[in-house]
């Protein structure tokens, strides 16, 4: 029986995952990580892992833009040795395995969509909380793009206050949220104690030991979630919200109060059930399997906004 | 050659509409506006109308709530005869011709984006600025009506100010911009001189004849309606966005200053073009004939199908 091979190719390490059958909802065979390396040591890793193996395909994920038709990256800032490449397409020449590459955050939001807390549900939005913030709304399988593949921008949606966002807008959701400003945000609301380079997780663990402006700077972030959930409803009305990412990792300081306060202030909205993500940290390699399962043309608007190259043959010994 | 008739089933008016063809796109073979009238005394006026002509099907807009799947209006405040009743199968028991009811909204929009100022774009974005606001997304000819057909309320995203919003919301869209808060807003930025019940019309007027509150109110508004468009933008990106209504109906003052200020405004977004809804006072009656075009099953979940995202529109208008 042939197999799906999975890559989510991160800035330090790499998640490989092969999973049985031609649709990706098999069962995962073998899974590893690797410290990441270009992409002529990836090819050594994917050998090692897929020896003796017969893998229909590949997907794998881009840290960064790319370009939808072409399968090349644009910009990737933390691994700048694939600017200008198509990963998929030299991965296979070295290889010889087909494959596909997809943008990370859409193989995550299409992994929790399908396999994780909205499998089942037809119309789902899975937020990322991370450095960032993505977004993406998923219906009947597709990832709804937008008209210029810009949709689901949903941590620069201006929610409130003051500070202006690295987008260039002030108020955005992910000024008081993303995790890169947490720290900041702490820092102002307690300037003895609070670390304006503080992570996510040391805020909460601040918080935890009584920290009061750690407990402000969270109950900020919680709040202006509440917010952009309500703006989801509104305009969107999807069947699910999932949120996942590293700053949902403590739900109860950030997601957990969000989701309350969201039930508390709705009025007219038709509020969706609002879950934790539940792939955790091998979200982004199931997403990059399903983009090899859906295996579409280059230059299809396929919902997973992948892009194929090489072309399909015998899988590789 | 048989046609198909638009019935837009307004409080006060009713505009029928005769469309050569099946598509619902042909030419127009007559039009009338009559006074309102029960269901019998609209079977009347129905019969005088089409007498001679044959007429495949009809739509007929609801100003209320619609159940899709029965076409049941829930609730039409000006119209309450309509309660609890079924005005298509009413009209097709009374008159002997087929026919769906849809929401007066959703017509309107569909009517806008397939024949009007989004016609030949895939993807477009609507909005009406009436008393209340309505928008809806349509793609591909079809309104994203939402997994529990509560999307494109552009009304109810908050936007900032302090007003409390007929939803119960503070700071939505249409405390600022809705066509019955306009004279409020300008009542309270001029008290000398404001009139609170002064339609969208009057301050307008005001605002020409230079009148600084009027001034200020409406420019309070078309930044209000500037930062709903980069909203939009952001979430759902659309190829085009279209907008009507009563309050667009003298452009310069709200239209256009939001449209410029929105561009002004943008950073990453990647802004569809904006523009001027086109078919005027007869949207509704086209959307209803685009209805009947589609002649979808009653509780089918087609785009127009039987009608409707049938949501409780908060203050719908």
């Amino acid at each position: 029986m042939s197999a799906l091979l999975g890559i989510d190719y991160g800035a330090t390490h790499t998640k490989m995952l092969l999973v049985d059958g031609a649709h990706g909802d098999g069962p995962v065979v073998a899974r590893e990580s690797v410290r990441t390396g270009k992409l002529e040591e990836l090819a050594e890793s994917v050998r090692t892992f897929t020896a003796g193996r017969a893998v229909a395909r590949f997907g794998i994920t881009v840290a960064g833009t790319l370009d939808e038709r072409s399968g090349v990256v644009g910009r990737s800032a933390n691994m700048p040795w694939l600017d200008g490449v198509s990963p998929a397409r030299t991965l296979t020449d070295l290889v010889g395995i087909p494959g596909v590459a997809v943008q990370d955050g859409v193989a995550t939001a299409a992994a929790e969509a399908a396999l994780g807390a909205g499998r089942g549900v037809e119309d789902v939005f899975v937020i990322a909380l991370g450095t960032g913030i993505a977004g993406a709304h998923i219906v009947a399988g597709e990832v709804r793009a937008g008209a210029h593949g810009g949709a689901g921008e949903v941590g620069h949606i201006v929610i409130g206050g003051t500070h202006r966002c690295s987008c260039g807008q002030i108020g955005c959701l992910e000024t008081l949220i993303g995790g890169a400003q947490l720290g900041r945000r702490w820092a102002e609301l307690s300037p003895a104690t609070g670390d304006p380079a503080a992570t996510a997780r040391d805020v909460v663990l601040a918080a935890e030991s009584g920290n009061q402006g750690a407990e402000d700077a969270l109950a900020q972030a919680s709040d202006a979630l509440a917010r952009a959930l309500l703006q989801i409803s509104a305009l969107l009305d999807p069947g699910v919200i999932v949120i996942g990412g590293g700053v949902a990792r403590s739900p109860r300081w950030t997601v957990v109060p969000a989701f309350e306060k969201a039930r508390r202030d709705a009025t007219f909205h038709r509020l969706p059930d609002m879950r934790l993500a539940e792939l955790g940290v091998w979200a982004g390699a199931h997403g990059a399997v399903l983009s090899a399962a859906e295996a579409p043309h280059q230059g299809s608007p396929s919902g997973l906004a992948a892009a194929t190259c090489g072309s399909p043959r015998p899988a590789g010994g």
